[in-house]
């Protein structure tokens, strides 16, 4: 088996974490740059990352989210945040920058920008969101794996007033709007029910068609 | 730099690739088998993932795709296809198949499946079906990094007539919509544009907030 393929052996959605162990920032510095490296639709990166130490704003998040303990009981807690809408400004500020760092413009690349400025804008702001928040997936897939490899557990949750904790952070005001919430520590094994249960996934053979 | 990292500064949405280079078949094994293990919203696993290496098919695909070359350069075409809605059935399937492998029924576990099968079914197909979609793309983001381990290129694409390729799949017959497709093979890098390029991002300070 595949290095890869042991760490998502080894992760799970803890479910009880130690609140006495503090993950160490080389390793949230690593995981962070993974999720700033991965893919995102035209390379916009339509989202952004919230990395909350806080005590008081994570006991806020916590009563917005069920109460559930690990967004205390982590160290540290990802908020992933996607662009409330494409506008025309974004757009242009991602491939302003490219052809900044690259030193050059692109004809092609150019095209493709006025492609996306002359579609993208035009949308609904919903439509435009619910792209934005795929992409923010990606970065929860990333995440995920990111802190399997530092041996570091984490929890993805998508159970949480959106719209509270968008308030507790001002998310709107920066024309945000929260996805998905992931606490990063430690597993309390001994007092977590789904530590060492099995993990289910459906077959290979329900999951995957080949077409020879 | 961990390995991680070095791989996803590796990767890039390969633009050209070579027709002669095919994946072997472990190395796709592997791929397939990280997006099966990796998580999605309460464990439903609400997508399938087809494996296209037939000709006549990825022809079909290219001609609903833009005729974006790597559908059919590439040797092993993804295409991930997302659960049309959560019906009842879908939801018993996986809480059943739970059970089964695990072999006892945990009470908090049940309570959790009579909470989705009393909200899931009760929304719109297609709210639950852009969830699903949103579970999808971790998938997504776990093939890119799998390929990168495995030092195979591939190409994420959301720029296809989704209809097309649900008919070209019968997709719909069977309760899916197509998603996302990624070829993966291998890069003609003389010929690609894009693969010398320098990668953009935005700078940690503009994707990343933290709250101390």
């Amino acid at each position: 088996m595949s290095d890869l393929l042991q760490k998502l052996q080894w992760r799970y959605a803890t479910k009880k974490m130690n609140p006495a162990k503090v993950v160490a920032q080389e390793k949230i510095d690593r995981i962070v740059e993974a999720v700033r490296l991965t893919a995102t639709s035209s390379g916009l990166q339509p989202y952004e990352l919230f990395v909350i130490t806080n005590k008081d704003v994570r006991e806020k998040i916590k009563a917005a989210a069920w109460n559930q303990a690990q967004i205390t009981d982590c160290s540290h807690l990802l908020v992933f945040a996607a662009w409330d809408n494409y506008t025309a400004e974004r757009i242009n500020m991602m491939f302003d920058l490219t052809n900044e760092e690259r030193g050059f413009k692109n004809e092609g690349w150019e095209s493709y920008r006025q492609q996306l400025l002359g579609s993208y804008p035009a949308r609904s702001a919903e439509v435009n969101y619910q792209h934005a928040a795929r992409q923010a997936y990606i970065g929860v897939g990333t995440a995920l794996i990111a802190a399997a490899t530092e041996e570091v557990d984490s929890t993805p949750m998508e159970g949480f007033d959106t719209d509270a904790v968008d308030a507790i952070l001002g998310l709107k005001e920066r024309g945000l709007r929260s996805v998905v919430i992931m606490p990063l520590g430690y597993r309390e094994e001994e007092q977590d029910w789904l530590a060492k249960l099995k993990k289910i996934r459906r077959p290979h053979a329900q999951f995957v068609t080949e077409i020879k």
